[in-house]
């Protein structure tokens, strides 16, 4: 199991639970990439007040936030990684979704004869993540999807629909349990997080959170420009997260911190992080999320949040009624929340599952693993004949 | 274009030379791995001898050669290609087949945007080589399959038809190319070269190629024992070529030089590597190729050489009629030869390419690239109602 | 020349321009560590801004800065350094001072066979950095010590002294070639750059620069408050800057935000970096300096002046008449502030040299180099039996 | 304890034998570099049989064997063994001697503020052992120089006397307790390991060992072709020793290889590696050791063997009367082995020590350890004036 990002975590951390827990499995966590560094808030603090200790911790990020950083950080994970592996002895390795370090995991754990279980595969998106994503399913012997389309193209991809199952995402299962109730007392809490604007509980708040398009760096600078004067003219408070480490993320944490020094993040509340559960209520309740964040259409559809998603970041990933597509223009961010926050709350939406995907995972890994050995499935050997025109 | 050992090569040649002459192309040549490696027989040497002189060079195989220095070597040159291609800024980068480092080279350019060129996609094969290709598929951009299956293979796995093009295998173009007369004056040079029996000009030989499984570390110094001691059998002459750098590659070269220290090889001339021309030569004339080389199956299909195949490194992958499969055990193997050897030369098949691949690549690299956003393809979003049972 | 940080490069600068303009030598410039790094002001800008064209660029900072990262960077920056070299065919290699990433630079040329050129070796201080310059200083052939109690210790330690030149820091040249004039333009400037309260130029200002100690890693955000309490006390302006990238720079930083968002900082402005010529001028019109920089202790002594060094991060550091040590107490600190304040600019002292040091590098660099072997030094054989009881 | 070649090994076993023995110390052992590696006979197998487990595992050696990879390597393990050190959490660490990948212990641990103690200090050799060997001194804490003048030296370059201690060479305890009877027995066993002609247990045999020079990169072919021919001159058996892992050693071994193959190696037999007791009964019969190694000016001083020392690589290396030395030439080699042989053994000299180093080093290891701060000690300072001219 290897955590490498606050995202990566709450999208895994109800399966961490339900492995712990279950009689025949045994739980190793590798801490790795952002969620150990200081800057991006530590998120490995919130992991061990959880309760979960983390086996061994890989210092991956070469700094520079760059395209080659980027890559070169990679390359240092999949320095660290073998070595790691050699001493804990897992009998298999659990990477997480589509960032980019997730490679040097399945690189590692393939290479070595490991079977590989990868989360959230066959979803289509835009960015590096994108072949990130599909480059990780062909190495992996197991395959937990979170929807039913995403199985399907899994298993397109010629993977043995034996090992690929839709159990949705664990990140629903944390919002199921959580205590969506009265956000008053937490947001008034928030005041005490972060920097900025104070919170007033009693007002509607939005929530903002944009990342870096890895492959159109260079422009990341003047997209966090405009989504932040966006949302400004809603006139609204707003609490706002700082990027993920990527590259580009400088380049948006450069304009966020320009854009409050200008004196222009007017009832703006800056965050790094905050607990999954905490997160979640918070969704619950806003007026609208904005950004591109996958979270506004995974758990979003769950809690029925208002949102608008900006850019390409997440141009064909599969989405309920609750998002509203828009560009990069500040006025057509600008009324596309206003849109949003007329509508207000919408219908559950179980598209990214139903708050049971931990358990199911913890499930299937009790069950025997496929051997090392992949090949090409017969299910799409059949289909062959078809795709040729 | 990134060549890091000698069967890259010879895989790659025609389309380096067909690159380097288009007026509208620039050939740039990064070469690592065991391709600079004096213990592999330096096959930079080779390529140079050629006219092509590398642009970079790196040094990226960490001693070891089980698993975890595999995975770690990849890390080494993940962490060494970023720099060269920021140094370089080439245009696209081309990558070749399916080694393990070939995966350092495909990420290195899909996370700095580099539009990826990827040959030999598609194939089925066994060995982690085979994770590894379809790996690199998802991070390509344009992929060059070298036969009719694998080109539709490629795009059930989702890449856009438009960029896959079944150009055959630039190795054929050698063969197609090369003398194939009389072989008896190179025979009788190759004594110069390698160590062990003299060779007899006039006499048939074998040929044998036999490189460890990643995937059954642990078997390859038995594996190679059996399968000298089938060749022995014979009592012909042989020519025995030394292992690839591979988890397992230390286990086969003991064996072969423990079997050669034993005075059991009889008449077994042992060497590093040859010329891909010369190659070409000595494969159109023996009397039966033995081992896991993929060479017996691709260029032995156009130049119809009788073939043993043995184990499971080529178990699934696509082969004419000219090739017999076996198990490892020597007493099979030996009967597997003597069956191939009493039936002789086969007819030509074109499965593999007619000759023309390093034209054809180069002519579509001289079209316009597509861009560095992937995107899985609507050719398998149609699929998928039919995939769900 | 690898330069790897701002503070390198306002002690190398004017060594650059002199080989720059010396008909006999060309100067290739490698920019590395936190130079190209944004989050440190990105000093590769002024290095450029002045007419340097790095040849290459080395990023090899592992996020982090605890000890092990610095290790790791520094092992890092040695995987990197070597292909680099290996570009650029240096006929000798220049390194600065006893930073952490310094020793990569050192041992990567010694390895190498090329000439290693160390400047201001033979100092005493205290940090790691004590360790990092004496053994650069075993690595390297020819050494340029700033002072004449320096050259001494080179030379004791076993180096020949035909190859030990105290020629002064070249950080003295730019102080001696800068204009020092009326300050209060460029303080009126120095409001656009920056963050925190607005500077009166009209009125006296505190300069502030204190770096993490490595070997107190842990307890460099106590020291950090205190230096900013002690400071606050005297109720002046201050310019601020942020520490270095080093084991515990994290925590440096940390306490700066904090003490600034309670709103303590008042009259506070907090800078990355500035260029060195502004930083000089800064220099000889302060009230006083306080913190652990060795630049008090350095320019300082030239410009006369006064100094307030807390802590033991410069404890046995050579100094003039200028500098007055105090311990890691807020009222100790304040008490030497004021004490400084009072007593007002010191006489100029060449102890760190005339302001030819650049000159005098270059030309000794266009003599013939010693050979790669190096050797314990007769001059130290000779006196080891007094050594002996 | 890092231990990483057979070399090191021999250097070491005592002190390591008498920390595991002592009641206050718990040893903790680390493998690397060639001991790990197959191609260096895996030396790794003769320490565990001797009953000491590695508690890790360092893959650092990059292939190719040229300058640019040692340095490279050497930076491998500063990126590796960091985390190796976060794991074991050791109270300090030991570094042995002087190759190459010494330097990347040396500096994690000095970077981690670990206390580091080093073996072999203060002697003065050539090649880049003789920089490298000074650096790490600068960077130790505990000093256990192995000669009377080592120790001296190690002082005057500026260590506190009161953690320089002369406990003499651990290799000389292994020579003082190993049974040196009769090697006829030995002898007839050595036919079964290695290759080449069968020893005659009854005859007088030769010890040739042969290192290449890597600051003289480019001559190591032609240096081992001289000294193959000067010692197949003599007509007598020898047992010949592979090199070392350095730049220069693939030359060392191809030399060797050719001279196999064309026949001249006669009543030469080749060895990998040998347990280190067996070597020393060797040593104590050789009718003449050839080479450059260093154990015989070490254990020969101590046996008594007659040594015949070839080139600059101990050049300057502290000996007993024991030792030969001669240039390159086939033909000097050749008269000074002559001249050895007839003289026959010498008296035993303990300039290396009388054989109880590892004894003396587990009792100081187990006192209180100096702190992680160094400085150059008061003993230097007093000598420097009389330095100055």
């Amino acid at each position: 199991m290897v955590v490498a990002s606050r995202a990566n975590y709450a999208r895994i951390k109800t399966a961490m639970r339900a492995i712990d827990d279950h009689p025949d499995l045994e739980l190793q966590v590798v801490a790795g990439a952002s969620l150990v560094l200081e800057r991006f808030g530590n998120a490995i603090d919130v992991l061990e007040a959880d309760g979960f200790r983390p086996d061994a911790i890989v210092r991956m990020i070469i700094e520079g936030e760059t395209p080659t950083t980027m890559a070169k950080s990679t390359g240092l994970g999949l320095l660290e990684l073998p070595t790691v592996f050699e001493n804990l002895q897992p009998d298999a390795v659990v990477t997480i979704a589509d960032r980019f370090e997730t490679l040097a995991t399945a690189v590692a754990a393939a290479y070595m004869n490991l079977p590989l279980i990868h989360t959230q595969g066959g979803e289509v998106s835009g960015s590096i993540d994108e072949s990130v994503r599909h480059a990780v399913t062909k190495l992996a012997h197991v395959h937990f999807p979170a929807t039913e389309l995403s199985r399907r193209r899994v298993i397109a991809m010629g993977e043995d629909a034996a090992h690929v199952h839709n159990v949705g995402c664990p990140s629903i299962d944390l919002v199921a349990q959580a205590d969506l109730g009265d956000p008053r007392s937490a947001l008034a809490e928030l005041n005490a997080r972060g920097v900025g604007a104070e919170i007033d509980p009693d007002k509607p708040y939005l929530l903002m959170m944009q990342h870096p398009v890895t492959t159109e760096y260079g422009e990341s600078l003047d997209q966090i420009n405009e989504t932040l004067e966006g949302v400004a003219r809603l006139g609204m408070q707003a609490l706002v997260f700082w990027p993920n480490v990527d590259a580009g993320s400088d380049h948006v944490a450069k304009g966020m911190r320009v854009f409050r020094d200008r004196g222009e993040a007017k009832g703006f509340h800056f965050f790094r992080n905050l607990p999954p559960e905490l997160f979640a209520k918070l969704l619950a309740h806003t007026a609208c999320m904005v950004g591109n964040s996958s979270s506004g259409l995974r758990e979003g559809a769950f809690l029925g949040t208002p949102v608008v998603t900006v850019g390409t970041r997440q141009q064909n990933r599969e989405h309920a009624r609750n998002v509203l597509r828009t560009g990069h223009g500040a006025d057509e961010i600008a009324d596309a929340i206003r849109e949003q926050v007329r509508n207000g709350r919408y219908e559950r939406d179980e598209l990214f599952g139903d708050g049971t995907a931990g358990l199911q995972i913890a499930e299937q890994l009790a069950l025997p693993l496929p051997p090392a050995q992949k090949q090409l499935s017969y299910a799409v050997e059949d289909l062959l004949a078809e795709v040729s025109e």
